[in-house]
């Protein structure tokens, strides 16, 4: 049930399991409460693993893609939600890194340890990323404002800077976007409305409404599309993958656990399930290894990804979605009222909560129509 | 809708080519009359592709396992029977050269081209690979005799040899099995009904009643469980999926067809399968990409895979068996009618019927049930 | 695995036994060669069972709904085609009876048991039974013409007339259509490409040009969008899922044959299959039943059912053609090589290949479209 | 969407309404407390419908399966605990008036509005209901004890009398079962650990110990295995659909409405889960009114249903307790973060916990291997 084991450095996996650790032992608080795993990013922020994507030159881990997945898995495996908030931070700061290395908030960002958070949603766009309603405007003294009602901006109220999109400028069209870095005291935050939902409950992702007024220079210095294609899409994809993969491996250990315990007492009982939900780890893993080697070039290189290398990560993002799923549907009916239970070693119902959120992570349904029109257009057959 | 083009060199793509064009001219007839594919088999003695396992220094073309998955797949494209015919092939004679490597007949089967046939079911055994009812006898002359009701002898009539199993005397265990290779004129066969069967009708896999004489130098001097396991299963399970791979990407791409064909009239037409069944097929290709990558280690150094390396074997059958009948039936959803019919250029029905044999060969729920006590049994976590 | 017996009369079973005897006998044959069970439509005939669905007054048998039912499910155990054809001509007869009673050839079509085709497919509307494009003509004599090219005329060549759909004039729009009842002497037919299909192959689901000149009387007097609605959606729907809910039921009996024959060496053999899939075979007999019941009252009184009662309808052929396959593919599993090959009496091969038009039949897609629409619609909440 | 009104007399449906609204208004506050319901409870009593079950002649309601799977439904629609809570208690009535019509407080019981609670679960037994450890013993006066230690016993804590299964005397198999009817001052209960779990979290099933000390005349005068055959299993089973299927449409409703919401945007917006979702329920809906209808005549005549009734409520439980499941989930997608979300008017959140709850009450595996035995069984074939 082990992961890719080996890919980090002794020391690194050392200084993951203090925050495993701390993440573990909040969690249910967290979950209960839906509230700010504070604590785990803490540890995240003492430990340097909050800037594990930044590169070293920059003061950050400078961990390649094999390795950020599996801090994700790791995380994943005793906290949800602080995983999925490591994930979207470093996807953020990913973007910063790579697309802005000049920006002048980004040695103290990666110093401090900043968590960032993304506004990317926006209340009228339907959940597409690559179209905004708000625009960039001119500000006082050449500098610029924005105003943007954001549907679910995780962590907003915890955030040290937010990766806010926006088109160019008032005439753009709404898929002419750009990504500015705002900090938390150039923006006043509105928050509209609760997040009292299902699971991944310590992210805190409500709805925000947000007003900054900033330096022209903090817009990223490359349109949106390019940073979409080349970092966020590739990174955020792979790293959700990441943690769906340790939500569902936690549920296939604790399902060993019970299937072990009952056949204590009945060594002949058979599990199916355990056999059907661990082939699917297996095959996730497989799945999300093999993606993670098809994008390093591009992404090492800086390039974006080709069409092809598109649609399977979004492949990847559909699979991995689904199969957390079902893992954690097989999981239950393997551990029965020990795993419907909300706590005990055999519980499953936070994994199963949390795990029904990654479907929702835009919608599956987008991505597979998205893949159709690739394959309708390459008429190469190879 | 490629797979990994680029693996193989230029001279056997174009090899390939050239037997693949053979298996497609003769696949309609082959599959209605259930008969061997003797064009492609001679096509594949041609082109040396038929003892491509086989190492270089014994004459073969020496093709690791990435570049046989590639093979396999691309011959499935046009000929499902024949492709499996080349892959069970192969496994034999895998088992051959790495485990009996000085047998006084390996330098004329593989200078020959000899087909390898298998004799590993046997009637009243229930389907269990490593278990025999049959077992070696004295023969003539220090010689050795043996006679088995084998109930799946694919191209039983058309083999050169036969790789038989049995039990090493007549008072071993069931489990205690050796594997021999006897030739053509060694046998004496006698087909037991007839192969009329819903796809892979050219592998023409009747039951035979086989009765042989050989030498005891013709018996592979390790036992059959590790002959099994460090290259049976470890090859037939990559090989299998790779010519279950090969039928879905060709699914695909007639779906994809098919669906630019309407979408040419109808330019707003969702095809909301197709993008199922292509992330599908790019999950199938990651899961086989990685297995390869993690048996690689393994099977070049002749050791055994690990538990958790069959575990994964025995999830890559599982999921590529059940992966390529779903995708073909996403498939024939997409092209309707067309893919109803048994010929043009959008039928999906000899595939289909073809990717229903998937999951019956060792079934799945013996695999699962396998990896379940995997599972039990390794009490360590990671 | 009985379905309603006891529906119908005693001496009914009978004369349904004889035909189903007939039907089996040739089943194999008519599956092999693709062509016409001309035997078992002779029985269908001699027997009365033809008119079924007609009145006593007019010469029928004046079955209802249930009783139509079970004859449906009867015959498709032992021959799907010849099933399907009968349901087919079941609808068709009914539409003639129903909303044309007074037609000239009504007596003679009933009491000669004419086989009755639809040719209500059109190459160019994109599978939509709604919309035509060809036209009535004015003929000579104040006659009628109209040419059609069906794309799938089951049993075209073998049938003694034909309903077919076309615009009430050549200026009327494509969803103004009437149904008119031309007979074999009045058509010039010209078969267009093949039948050589995956399953239901004796149905002869060809594509057929149709030429046709006939009296203004022979068309029927109602729209055809009331036929449509009253008639032939409902009684199509309920004697198909009747057809495949036989199917199903033929293939669970096999699978428990094979499944007993096993348990008869090994007693503590487990079978979850079976179970599983005679549990689906049940949902579909009550949710076959229900609708079956749903439906009588608006039927027997002539009224087009309700959009609730159509969403029913529809509910049940998507159910009923994916519950049809899901069981048969279960069944193959449970029966292993004896249910994949096309003969003996574990064989669920044919079974199989038949149950795949299954969804094919009306595109499920579309009738989930359509339900989805009706419920959009139905603000009413209870 | 509605289910079958008209079934329940005008003024029940206005006492069921007015239940139904008290349920609703305490719900969300059920739910997050895991509380016992109260105020539905008191509702119940004061309406009559806690004695639904109970013949008209005995002070009850006098109603038929129909009607009670109605209530069952409706109650589900605004609160899954006190509808769960309700069916349980109405199975555990009617065991009492039908296998003990002369017990002695039975006319209280009824008069008071007693709820009762079921003690049928043990540790130790595996969850097989027709299996206990704990006997019956001799007490003090002629009068007997029991001690159980129960694993689940829902609203054990606020129940007014318990249906406890034990062996008929200490000597006897553990399948040599009575029942006996304790009131809560014979009883002596103590909690073991607590109800935090992942649904239906107002039913409070916690495990409990219980010892109790009552008159030999209490014990019902049937074995406990027809009781069990006879009433206790169709109608937890009918009731228990019911419940479900009322979740499953609450649920669709939920999501016509958010895909209203936003076809009034983008009328062209397709939505075709939402005709997935609702075909299901349509599905359920039909498998469930057949069912009641194939029992009724047994139940009502206070016979056992035959095996293949047996069969067919084994297959409705299956089938109900993954459908509310997978129409859940499909609603969940259709309402994206509004259905994630704990509360709002398209929130599914409470729905999916409280569905995950129905595959876990008597395993489904438990029951499809059941049902395969009892098709091995039956040669018969028709």
């Amino acid at each position: 049930m082990t992961g890719a084991a080996g890919i980090l450095a002794p020391e690194l996996e050392d200084l993951l399991a203090v925050v495993a650790e701390q993440a573990a032992a909040a969690a249910a608080d967290v979950d209960r409460n839906a509230r700010f795993p504070a604590e785990a990013v803490r540890a995240l922020r003492e430990t340097g693993l909050i800037t594990a994507i930044a590169p070293r030159e920059l003061g950050g881990l400078g961990l390649g893609l094999p390795a950020l997945v599996r801090v994700a898995e790791q995380l994943a495996r005793r906290c949800g939600s602080t995983a999925m908030i490591w994930a979207m931070h470093q996807t953020q700061l990913a973007c910063l890194v790579r697309h802005h290395p000049r920006s002048a908030v980004l040695p103290e960002a990666v110093a401090e340890g900043w968590l960032i958070a993304s506004v990317t949603s926006e209340r009228g766009v339907g959940g597409d990323l690559r179209s905004s309603r708000t625009s960039l405007l001119d500000g006082a003294a050449g500098g610029l404002t924005l105003e943007k009602a954001g549907t679910t901006v995780s962590y907003g109220a915890d955030a040290d800077a937010y990766l806010v999109t926006a088109r160019r400028s008032a005439d753009a069209q709404s898929g002419s976007q750009v990504a500015v870095l705002v900090t938390r005291e150039q923006v006043e935050l509105e928050q509209q409305g609760s997040w009292d939902v299902l699971g991944m409950r310590g992210t805190c992702s409500a709805a925000f409404r947000l007003r900054a007024a900033f330096g022209a220079d903090q817009v990223l210095p490359v349109p949106f599309r390019t940073v979409a294609a080349a970092t966020m899409v590739p990174v955020s994809h792979l790293l959700w993958a990441g943690v769906w993969t340790g939500l569902a491996a936690e549920a296939v250990r604790r399902a060993a656990g019970a299937a072990r315990l009952r056949a204590g007492t009945d060594p002949a009982a058979e599990v199916p399930e355990l056999g059907r939900a661990h082939a699917k780890l297996l095959g996730l893993r497989g799945q999300l290894g093999a993606a993670v080697q098809a994008v390093e070039p591009a992404y090492e290189a800086g390039r974006e990804p080709t069409l092809g290398l598109g649609a399977q990560l979004n492949a990847l993002k559909v699979a991995a979605s689904e199969g957390v799923l079902e893992i954690a549907q097989l999981a239950l009916q393997i551990c029965g009222m020990a795993g419907f239970a909300e706590h005990g070693r055999h519980s499953v119902a936070r994994i199963l909560r949390d795990a029904h959120s990654a479907p929702l992570m835009i919608g599956n349904g987008r991505l597979l129509a998205a893949n159709a029109r690739t394959v309708l257009l390459s008429r190469g057959e190879r």
